[in-house]
C-alpha cells in the first residue's frame, strides 16, 4: 500500500457536494462508506480512541433530512469529522491517551466542536493523540506502511483522513503535531496563525492552536471558517481572518527555502526530491531564495536556529504544573517518557522561560523581516518520510522522538505564523509534504498560495 | 465597628517578622490568634468556603520547627493564607460559589499554591468568591458593616483580610474584583499587569489576573514575588518584574485623576472626601492633573469611556462556552443572574467580539500616551463606600450590580495595568479606597508609589 502523489485520492466532502444537491448521495450513506472503511482498515491503523457510531448516525441522519429539505446549515452540515482526543467532547470520553486521565468523561464540548455540530457536521470520533499531545506514542499505526508512525501527536487525526475513514479531522499543535503527521501521512493541513481558531477549554500552552487536517483545500477552509465564524478564535484574539470560500489559488512570486536546525538531518532521497520540487517551481518562473542570498535570510535562519529548545523549553514550563498534579494524584498518571520531560522543566527557572520567551519574540521579529522578500516561506514539512516504530525495548533507554522528529515544526509553532502543509512529494513510496508558511494573521493568503502549488507543481516522486 | 483609617490596624504577617526571628512568637501561635479570631467573627463575615484547621496547623508546625532551627525558606515561611474559591487547591474542593460546581474537589493545587506552599506559607483556607468569579454573590459580609457588601466576586479574600483571620489572601480580578472590594474592606491589594502572576489552570480569561490582598505592603509585595519567583507569570509572560524586597517609597511629582464612567455616579460625600485627598496631595507639593489640563488626558478618558461594556462583553463572550456546558449538564448549574450574561453572550457573534477587542487594545495606545505625563493615574477604587445588600427579593427583577459596581475597575482590567488600592479615605465610617495605576510592567515601580503615598498622605475621613 505504498504512497504515490499521483495517484492517491484521498476522500473528500467536498467531492460529494454536488452529489448531496442532487439527492444522490445523503449524509447517512456516506456515513455508511466511511464506516466500512473503518471496519475494513481500523485493526491495523488503529485511529480511534473512541468511535461514536449511535451518535454519528443519529447527525448524519438529522443532516440527511436537512438536505433532503434543501436547507443543509453549511457547505460541511453532514461531513464526518474526527476530534483529537485532547478536545473535550459531550458523548465520548477524552483520555488523551494518558493513563491519568483514563476514565476522564466531562461530558462537555469544546468550543470548536460545538461550532463544528451547530454547522452540522457529524462527529464521528475521538482520534489517538499521543500522550497528553506529547511525544510518548499511542498505537496508531501509518496509513501507508504500518511499521511506521503517523507521526505525532495527534497520529490519529492524520492516519483517518488519510485512511479515508473521514475527510477531516482536528488537530493540535504545540511544537509540530498537525503539520509534521500531515507531512507523513500524506494531509492537506494548516496550523493556524496562533489564537486564529479558539481553543476552547484546552487554553494549553501559549504557542498551541487547532488545526484542520483534509484531503483538500475545499474541505480544510470550510472546516476552519464553520467553526470561526462561530466561535471566533482563542481569548484575547479575533481569530482566523478570511473569505467563507476557500481563497482562490494565487501564484507566488518567490519563495524563501527555509532550511533551520533540520537540513543537515535529511536523507539524501529527501533531499533530491526537493531539489527537483525546486525545478519545477522555477521552471514555473517562481523565484526560489535560498539562505545565502540575502543577509536578513541568515538572520532570520540564526533567529529560528534553536527553534527547537526554544519550543521544547516553553512547553515544558508551561505544562510542568499540570503534569506535577497528576503524579501528585498518581506517580503512574504519565509515562516515563513525559517523566523525563517534566524533570527537565522542573529544573528551569522563571529566568530561564523569560529568556526563551525573549528567543521566541526576537525570532518572530526576524521573520517580519523577511516579509518583503518573498510571498512564503517554504520548507519541509518533516525531516524525510516518517520514521520505522518498533516501539521501545524494555531494559534499554526510552527511543528518542518516536513519532518523529518535530524540527521543521518548532520554527512556524515559535513563530506563531500560520502553515500548510502540501502533500507534494513521496520518498520510497511514502508521503513527504511541502511546509509553506505566511506572515501571522495571513492564513488566506498563504491557503491561496499552497493551493496554487498543490494544483499548479506536479509532485515529486524517488 | 465602623472604620477609621487613623485607628483601624490590619493584621500583618512583616510586623510579626521580629517576633519570629527572635522566637518571642511562632507560625503556629500566630494560627492560634487567627483561628481565634475567625471563630469569634466568622459566623457573621462568612469569609470561607472551606476552612482547613488540620492541614493549616500541620504546615504551621512545620513552618515554626524551621523558625526554631533559623531556617525559614522564605520571609513568608508560616504565613496564613486564603485562597479565592476559583483556584484549586490540593486539600480542600473547589466549588466556586456554583451549583455546578458542588463537590468539586480535584486534588490538584494552582501554581500559584503551589509555590505559596514551597514558600513555607500556611494554607488556611478557601475564601469565599462570588458565582464563578462573576457578580452573584455568595454569603459573606462586610467586617466593618455586615448589612453591606464586602464586594465582589473575591468577597471572601477582601473580608478575611479585613477581619483579621489572616494577614493576606489571594484574589482574582476580571472587571474590578481585587481592587472594589479592597476598596470596601480597607485592604491594600494589588491587581498585577496582565500575565504578571501565573494563573495556573485558570487561563480563564483574556485580561484576568490573581493578586495579593495584604494590610501592609511588606506583606502585599513578598507575597507576589514569592509566587513569581517559583512559578512566574502567566503562558506566555516573564511575569511580575521588580526586587526582592518590597520597592522604596516613591514620592510621585505629578499624578492625574482618572474620572472614567463612574465619576457621574458619585455621592457628594466621596467626592468631597477626594476632593480633601487632592488638597493634601498638592499641599505635599505633589501637581494634580485633572481632565481638561490636557489634550492627552481627554483622548484617554474617551478610550476608556465604554471599559464597562468592552470589559464585560469581552469577558462574557469568553465564558460562554464553559458557562453553556454547564447548563448543558444541569439546567440549575448557574443562577438566573448568570444566565442573564450568558443570554447576552450568546447573541454576540465573532465580529461583535473582535470590535471589543479593538476597542481595548487602543485604550490600551491611549493609556501608553499619558505616560509622560505623570508618574501615575489616580481614581476612586470603587464609586465610594460599600453598598448596603438586603439580598434579591423573590418575585422581583434581579437586583443589578449587587457586590458593588466596577465601573472604576474596568478601566485598569481592560488597560491591563497595574493598580493598588491604598486606604486612605473613610466615608460615614465605611473605607474607600485610593486607585493608583501605573503603566503595564511597571508594577514595582507603582508599588513603590502607593507606599509613598500611604505613608506621608493622611487619610481623610468625611
Amino acid at each position: 500500500m505504498t504512497y504515490s502523489p499521483k495517484t492517491f485520492r484521498g476522500l473528500t466532502w467536498h467531492g460529494a457536494l454536488p452529489a448531496m444537491r442532487d439527492r444522490r448521495d445523503t449524509p447517512s450513506a456516506y456515513l455508511d462508506r466511511c464506516l466500512a472503511t473503518i471496519a475494513a482498515r481500523e485493526p491495523v491503523v488503529q485511529a480511534f480512541a473512541a468511535l461514536n457510531e449511535a451518535s454519528a448516525r443519529a447527525a448524519a441522519e438529522a443532516s440527511t433530512r436537512r438536505w433532503a429539505a434543501g436547507t443543509p446549515i453549511s457547505p460541511i452540515d453532514g461531513m464526518p469529522i474526527g476530534i483529537k482526543d485532547l478536545l473535550e467532547t459531550v458523548d465520548m470520553p477524552t483520555q488523551m491517551n494518558a493513563a491519568g486521565y483514563r476514565g476522564n468523561f466531562p461530558k462537555r464540548d469544546n468550543a470548536a466542536v460545538r461550532a463544528l455540530r451547530e454547522a452540522g457536521a457529524v462527529i464521528l470520533g475521538k482520534t489517538v493523540t499521543a500522550e497528553l499531545g506529547g511525544s510518548h506514542p499511542g498505537p496508531t499505526t501509518n496509513p501507508f506502511d504500518a511499521t511506521r508512525t503517523p507521526g505525532g501527536s495527534s497520529s490519529g487525526s492524520a492516519a483517518a483522513v488519510a485512511a479515508g475513514f473521514m475527510p477531516a479531522a482536528i488537530g493540535t499543535q504545540v511544537g509540530g503535531s498537525i503539520i509534521r503527521r500531515a507531512s507523513y501521512c500524506g494531509n492537506i493541513a494548516l496550523k493556524p496563525s496562533q489564537g486564529g481558531i479558539n481553543r476552547g477549554e484546552r487554553q494549553a500552552t501559549s504557542q498551541s492552536t487547532h488545526g484542520p487536517h483534509a484531503n483538500c483545500f475545499e474541505d480544510l477552509w470550510a472546516v476552519a471558517m464553520e467553526i470561526v465564524k462561530r466561535v471566533g478564535g482563542d481569548r484575547g484574539h479575533a481569530g482566523l481572518m478570511g473569505p467563507e470560500q476557500t481563497p482562490a489559488p494565487v501564484k507566488p512570486q518567490r519563495l524563501i527555502v527555509m532550511e533551520g536546525a533540520g537540513w543537515k538531518t535529511l536523507d539524501a532521497a529527501s533531499l533530491r526530491a526537493f531539489d527537483l520540487l525546486l525545478d519545477r517551481l522555477r521552471a514555473a518562473g517562481i523565484q526560489v531564495l535560498r539562505r545565502g542570498d540575502h543577509k536578513l535570510l541568515e538572520h532570520f535562519e540564526a533567529g529560528i536556529a534553536e527553534a527547537g529548545p526554544i519550543s521544547n523549553g516553553i512547553t515544558a514550563w508551561e505544562n510542568q504544573w499540570g503534569h506535577r498534579n497528576l503524579i501528585n494524584q498518581d506517580p503512574d498518571a504519565i509515562s516515563p517518557r513525559l517523566k523525563q520531560t517534566l524533570a527537565g522543566a522542573e529544573k528551569m527557572t522563571p529566568a530561564d522561560y523569560a529568556l526563551r520567551l525573549s528567543q521566541r519574540e526576537e525570532g518572530q521579529r526576524r521573520h517580519v523581516l523577511i516579509a518583503p522578500l518573498a510571498d512564503a516561506v517554504i520548507s519541509f514539512a518533516s525531516p524525510g518520510p516518517a520514521p520505522v516504530w518498533a516501539g521501545d525495548v524494555p531494559g534499554q533507554p526510552l527511543v528518542a522522538r518516536p513519532t518523529g522528529d518535530a524540527v521543521f515544526n518548532t520554527p512556524s509553532s515559535m513563530l506563531f505564523a500560520p502553515v500548510v502543509t502540501v502533500p507534494l512529494m513521496a520518498v520510497a513510496g511514502m508521503p513527504v509534504g511541502l511546509q509553506v508558511m505566511g506572515q501571522r494573521e495571513e492564513d488566506a493568503r498563504l491557503v491561496g498560495i499552497a493551493r496554487w502549488l498543490h494544483a499548479n507543481i506536479e509532485a515529486v516522486e524517488v
